[in-house]
């Protein structure tokens, strides 16, 4: 699997341009590492070697010729199958793909495309991506391949997108971050991932879960990649937010023990507090935090919050003949939001509003809150074949996560260590509102003081 | 009632700073058109004759000493009591006041003040602005001057903003309009008055209707007082938009005369037809415009649209020891609320929203859409007695005005003439969101076009 030992995307990014790699070779070896993979799931819902190849020569012949459409020009990236993508049909999850019109792209695929990033495909989703694990009734649940012998959790909704990374078949994944969708594969595959602020990145063209909270996202195999990627996105969208590296020294990080420190699977606290040492010998100041608006949030979350109902209004208007062949997991959450009154809606909706906002105000003293990203070790598929372990699960799965969601924050996961099982643990860095470029400036400290424990995983 | 020949804002200002007129002059003239009232009720629910002496001693030293806050600066204004202002308690149409936290000023009011207008008083309003003909249970309801002879509603919710021009104790009032609650009352006391798109005027400080609607407007004499006005709170608010008068030769106005036409009372199809007259004499070319989407958003309008559930949140939240003491034609639509569920609150959402785009889109052809104001001649308080006849009654008069509001438009009304009752009939314009430069520019050659007839009504 050569696309292993490919460079940081920066180095990449000019080795492309002073001719010293090609992105023929680079997408040759992306589709070598799809073709080694162990899983007959796999990370891609839709996949097409031969169409991938044609877009590298071009975009070799482009590099050739001197003609840049911009920094991601070239590079393999995959799209979670909630984007409409030119060229690939849309599932988000579902059995049956969605109308033709789920092919026109939105603005923000759009705007990524013209700098020519070579699309892989498109990876496989939770339906509506409605579950922070990564199961699918209708294509399987993708492998994680951190562990070989039992099936395991690839984390979701974005199920496919760590995976991608990890086989080496891209070297960005795009994916979408409701409740932790992002943060969960990445923490749960060992990479990187930014959830970026809510309607910072347009989500027009991005198939529904909850508009209230949906929030386009990245992963990659750095924070490094991730800062590449953000900028060269920003700069596409017209803005010029540039991530500077934040030294650790003074740096103050809110380590909420409480609530996001509850029932966490064998090794995972070790490893966050492993990693919260190696933060505090590199000078980072670690203070506490009051937990209550964030225990409120889940707390409402968990009775239901807004993503059933607003799933549900979705699937009415569009996909009314589809509501009975959901996912049975999913179908559950969302037929049940149908008692929800609108009432009830609005005061969680307010509710969720004001203890952003208390909580933006309390951020104002610190430069991050540090938390595990997940809490449990990602489950065995046959550890969830009940209604009741799936949900309890998925909750757990969430909590830390969906916090940034619920609050209006945007929010990073760096590998950080192993669980007691051998699997991937994450770091989860929440930040003030449209503060990514801060948070990946700190990030990419952070990933250097933790020493970047999974790409030694991912390397060997 | 010396006020009523006081000159356009502009010239008014003018004189102010060239020391020809004296703001405590102009201020006793609108106390005293306040003191030769008829109408026991009167339009301001708040009024302190002494302290506003004060204010406008101090302002008149200010002009005298060469200090300028700004274009209001020594003019006199009212506010609807729905918004917080410092030094008077808000009712917000109910019986008790609310809570001191409703003196602390918005953002609006505070830009607005920082130039020093006269706050003469807090004007009535329909309690918590829920209704479009003016009554109110607690405080009786303002007679609409028009007809000394039978107690007619001047309109609503600004139930007294109308009636404050109209007797000269201010110059310029301050309204909110959900549905039409700044249109309807300036149409029913021959005023001008604009509902400006919303979110374009920040709401915080404001008692809330229905968020998703609300917006702030002005009512004056003239059009040329609203452009004046315009341009000073915008410049207050750190942008500078501009208004210039726009020529009627070959300006197109859609005028969809099904629907916004049906069921006129007796005289108002002939003013409105005369209006439309005089600005094709004047060169306007007037275009068909197709009035399915605004019968749809009617329609969902009339089954609850969001305001009684968004009102039953806000009243629980904050208010619910009121719930049973609420004017009981209020209170009826805020309970029935209760039982809409939350996708039916979202389905009605995204029709606004989709409606709302076909519409802006619809318009770009266009450069204002014309209708009347409302539909029928201000009813006697008489007439409105039963929950049926009230309900009726009110839902035909926001009809023509909650168009702009449900698909997101600014609005203007301007006096065209006289009904059968001799009552003021106004023009309606809609133009697309956030031209409201545009809008008034139009408006100031409406406005001469035909005959600021109410002009003459009110200075006779």
């Amino acid at each position: 699997m050569t696309a292993r030992y490919l460079p940081d995307l920066h180095v990449l990014a000019a080795e492309y341009r002073n001719g010293t790699r090609r992105c023929q070779d680079v997408v040759e070896a992306a589709i070598a590492g799809r073709n080694a993979s162990f899983d007959p799931v796999g990370p891609y819902r839709s996949w097409d070697a031969d169409m991938v190849l044609q877009h590298a020569h071009l975009v070799s012949e482009a590099f050739r010729l001197g003609w840049d459409a911009g920094p991601l020009q070239g590079i393999p990236v995959s799209f979670k199958d909630l984007f409409a993508c030119r060229g690939w049909r849309t599932f988000a999850g579902m059995a049956e793909p969605l109308s033709e019109d789920w092919e026109a792209e939105g603005t923000f695929v759009k705007n990524v495309r013209k700098q020519l990033p070579i699309v892989m495909g498109k990876t496989h989703t939770v339906e509506l991506a409605f579950g922070g694990l990564g199961t699918n009734a209708h294509w399987g649940t993708p492998w994680n391949p951190w562990d070989r012998k039992v099936h395991r959790v690839p984390g979701g909704s974005s199920s496919g997108a760590g995976i991608s990374l990890w086989e080496g078949s891209c070297l960005l994944a795009f994916g979408t971050d409701t409740a932790g969708s992002v943060r969960i594969p990445a923490s749960m595959t060992g990479m990187a991932g930014l959830k970026t602020t809510v309607k910072r990145w347009p989500t027009d063209g991005v198939v529904p879960l909850s508009p209230s909270f949906d929030s386009v996202g990245i992963l990659a195999r750095s924070v490094r990649d991730l800062a590449f990627a953000y900028e060269a996105i920003e700069a596409g969208l017209g803005r010029m937010d540039r991530v500077r590296s934040r030294d650790l020294v003074g740096v103050r990080l809110a380590v909420p023990r409480r609530f996001f420190c509850d029932n966490l699977s064998d090794g995972i606290d070790t490893a966050f507090e492993a990693g919260l040492h190696a933060l505090e010998s590199a000078g980072a100041v670690l203070v506490p935090f009051e937990t209550s608006p964030a225990e409120q949030a889940y707390s409402i979350f968990v009775q239901g919050g807004l993503a059933g109902v607003e799933a549900l209004v979705f699937i009415e208007e569009f996909l009314p003949e589809r509501m009975n062949s959901l996912d049975p997991f999913v179908r559950d959450r969302i037929v049940s939001a149908a008692s929800t009154p609108a009432s009830e809606y609005l005061r969680r909706r307010h509710a969720f509003e004001r203890l952003g906002k208390i909580t933006w105000e309390a951020m104002e003293s610190v430069d991050a809150i540090v938390t595990p990203t997940v809490a449990l070790s990602a489950p065995a598929v046959s550890e969830l074949q009940s209604v009741d372990s799936y949900r309890s699960s998925n909750l757990l799965a969430l909590r830390n996560t969906s916090i940034a969601n619920l609050l209006g924050l945007c929010a990073l996961s760096i590998p950080v260590g192993f669980d007691a099982l051998g699997l991937p643990v994450g770091l989860q860095l929440m930040g003030s509102p449209h503060r990514e470029a801060h948070l990946l400036g700190l990030g990419l400290s952070v990933e250097l003081a933790v020493g970047e424990r999974s790409k030694l995983g991912i390397r060997n």
